[in-house]
């Protein structure tokens, strides 16, 4: 059965989140990733090319067909067309206990390819639960996805009000990034408790400042030096992720 | 005078880097880039909106034309057109004394966004001169321009032959970054010398291997733990750059 035009445009539609709530369901492309998916990841659909489909016929899914390069053109959001395209269904959203580790809370990142790539990180580093406000990037958006490079399979990512989320746990140390806070290397760090990065352009919003018990800053080198005024939030995230780790 | 089609189409020209090569120019747009880089660049031309040029009527360049919103829409390479696009001459290329610094060396990184945020993260960090090999992305490509946020205009970057330019400076430690690399946190890192960050794919090539004198790498967290295979070049760089400038 070849990849038909109403799978190409379903495919396709996945791109808007109104769609991908609707079907609860998100696109993952080419072979690591779809791989590293799957055993977290119920798969509704996997289109591949042959060869694919010949190398790997443990996958599990509950419609796999066969697709042409040409048709894998049609469907896919990439640059160069992958050898598979899936679609998954949504992880649950069931909140974890949060007492016992270091969690990461994104306060309205913006941009989806920051949002993966804050994933990717949190991965390396072992933060396991990110939470977001409502109007942080969405983590099913296909470039989001992609820039996960597969950490998606292990990083849970919520989204809910995060003043209701913190004053639920005033006990645990809440770490944020500001311009004007005491430099990251010479502050005692804990191993519990919640690191906001604030939007790529305003910071931490004011409601959430207010909570804020450690303001932390990445001092630049040498201090007196004139610079960029930041640093990309990925990259901050990466430098104060690695910090908390070195420490630990 | 308007933005002629000419000049539009000389701009858009400039996308292409055997243009830039041709003319020794490059573009930069916004305003806060351009009022960055005045002082450092030479202006060849500078096309805005009335508002910017009665705001900014100190800026000097060889010509300077008022533009309307749609003609900077057409003459634009971002998805919002900014209030103001330059073109500047590109920087001459006289290769620094490089006994008593520490600086950057990319060896074929291919993004052009990734390079941009290296060379901001390199502002940030106090890395003045960053050496590429001939593969590496283009500096005066519009997305790295751009991706760099004013910090073009503190760094300088070179192309050139790596093994050469290592060749003359046995006596500096070279870093290189490696998965298998020893843990950054725990070796003794040095004031002086050249830390080398590998190509997206395949990091560092061989014959650099060879000259690499000091092979690094950052531990994932917990190290037991599944994870992704790697983190993305430019955060790498960064948490690699912090750590460096953290011990000094």
């Amino acid at each position: 059965m070849p990849l038909s035009k109403n799978k190409i445009k379903y495919i396709q539609s996945l791109k808007d989140k109104k769609n991908r709530t609707e079907h609860k369901t998100f696109v993952a492309e080419g072979a690591k990733l779809i791989i590293d998916l799957l055993p977290v990841c119920k798969c509704q659909f996997l289109a591949a090319t042959p060869e694919f489909l010949k190398a790997n016929t443990q996958i599990k899914a509950e419609e796999i067909v066969e697709a042409s390069e040409d048709e894998l053109k049609k469907a896919t959001f990439l640059k160069t067309p992958p050898q598979a395209i899936a679609v998954f269904y949504q992880f649950d959203n069931i909140l974890p206990d949060i007492q016992n580790e270091l969690s990461l809370i994104l306060d309205g990142i913006q941009n989806p390819g920051n949002l993966g790539t804050i994933v990717r990180i949190a991965d390396w580093f072992g933060f396991e639960h990110i939470y977001c406000s409502s109007d942080t990037a969405d983590i099913y958006n296909p470039k989001t996805v992609q820039a996960t490079m597969g950490a998606l399979a292990r990083v849970r990512v919520y989204y809910l009000d995060l003043t209701d989320l913190l004053s639920n746990h005033k006990d645990l140390p809440v770490y944020g990034t500001f311009l004007n806070g005491y430099n990251i290397y010479q502050e005692k760090l804990a191993t519990k408790g919640f690191i906001i990065m604030g939007n790529e352009g305003n910071g931490i919003r004011p409601e959430l400042e207010k909570i804020v018990s450690h303001r932390i800053s990445i001092p630049n080198y040498p201090t007196e030096r004139e610079t960029v005024e930041s640093l990309n939030v990925a990259v901050s995230t990466a430098i104060i992720c690695s910090e908390f780790r070195r420490r630990m």
